[in-house]
């Protein structure tokens, strides 16, 4: 058990990481500049917590709190040619989804334990838990002027989270210790998201 | 007198579900799946209240202590299509027009109200209004990446919004009761919305 | 040095006209109403601001403290034709460009030290700092489903932005007067902003 805050802490790490860097490609997909492509990494990364913690009125922000996100993604703007060559040479496709999953699953069930010790009920707390790691996406999509990939796409996305956010809800009213309840929410986003990938499972429309 | 806060309740209930049910219908035309259908219903429904609370720093929100709405909406955007067929075989478009104005009418009013309630001076306070009532429907297009309908159209629509605000404003500073000023206000707006309809009034360009 | 606080005043009262009158140009370009041109004139003068002080958790917000600014931009915006006639005889696009300029200078250095007296970090601060210049004219953006000009543009908009509150927070640190750090870092981004286009400076892709 003693390991547990550790993974959970890598998990946040390789989750931050995959999601800017999933900015970072969108933004030179779409040529933006160097301020694009730090805006676009950012509100990925952090868009989504960021909205959750204003709907909670939750002070200080995650990044105000690790500024070292801040620089990075600010070197990684700078930097972006690199960080994709890097990237492209050390991560397949298989290997960004895997993080992408990773990201989803720890975001939704740490947004949803914020929210409940904010005294939500567990319905809004879920909502806020998808909020925290969906979001980022949509903020994403909306200043490049697209759809929301999250309301087109029929992939179960939202849907992973919401099962995983409910399980972490179910063993934190069972009692679980918390990052016992925290890691079983995320694994089981981690797998479900891996799963309708794999399996290409798609929502009805 | 007593039945006044039955009416105001009633017009609430009609609000919300008009304006769930026209994000419905816009998901529906997006072919949005159901979580795309969810979020553009709950961003319809709540949205403009959701900023005004934000901007007038007011919690909890309102879909946070009337929690029955948002399960509402859930379960709507998981048969959408079920919805969409009651929808079209018990309101007819005119009746849609009606309930919207309804929605437009007493979200306006209500959201003047709590701006007054926080202090803020009337001309502040009617803006609030406005958003309560029309900022749902700014997030809605923004998400559907469409530029506001409220924007382009020339339809008097927060036009309205506006000038039953300040009837609300007027007959509070007249010291009124409290619903029978809301009332006033929010009729006034449906009103002139149907009117606008009716006679097809524009605003100059 | 006691001219200062009028220099500063002069400055902000430009930044807001420059900021509001670029909206209600944009407005009539989209062929917008009087309601359009209103919601885009006022985020483009005052989105950035109301962003930066949600995040801070900051109240009263500017434009409600400075009530004016708002009834200015509603008569601006019913009188858009009149405003854009007057504007163009007055004002050549050089001199568009520098009102802007003092915008964006001047909310960039305010906007940094608002979040500096809110405990920020100095990174932080200047990010909140480039947010209250710069924001409002995404937000315009948005509302126009136009991707973002600061994002795609290759000018060194936010970057001039970026210099100039650095430049404060250093000399902040210096100890230096308030008004004459706020005045030195507005005058280095009006430079900065001034010479990139006049040498039409890009940003690498």
């Amino acid at each position: 058990m003693g390991r547990l805050p550790l993974i959970l802490h890598v998990m946040e790490i390789t989750g931050v990481l995959a999601f800017a860097i999933s900015g970072v490609v969108d933004a030179r997909k779409q040529r933006f500049d160097a301020v694009g492509t730090f805006v676009v990494a950012f509100a990925t990364a952090f868009g989504g917590g960021t909205v959750r913690d204003v709907l909670l009125d939750r002070r200080p922000f995650y990044w105000v709190d690790h500024e070292g996100y801040v620089i990075l993604i600010f070197a990684m703007s700078l930097g972006a040619s690199f960080v994709l060559r890097v990237v492209s040479r050390v991560a397949s496709e298989r290997v960004m989804i895997g993080a992408d999953a990773i990201g989803l699953g720890l975001f939704s069930v740490t947004g949803t334990s914020l929210a409940l010790v904010a005294q939500m009920t567990p319905t809004v707390a879920v909502m806020m838990g998808i909020i925290s790691s969906v979001f980022g996406g949509v903020v994403r999509d909306v200043l490049c002027n697209e759809v929301p990939m999250i309301l087109r796409d029929r992939s179960p996305y939202a849907t992973c989270a919401f099962v995983g956010c409910w399980v972490y809800v179910g063993l934190t009213w069972l009692q679980a210790e918390q990052e016992l309840a925290l890691l079983a929410g995320a694994v089981t986003i981690v797998a479900t998201r891996l799963l309708s990938v794999r399996f290409d499972w798609k929502l009805p429309s």
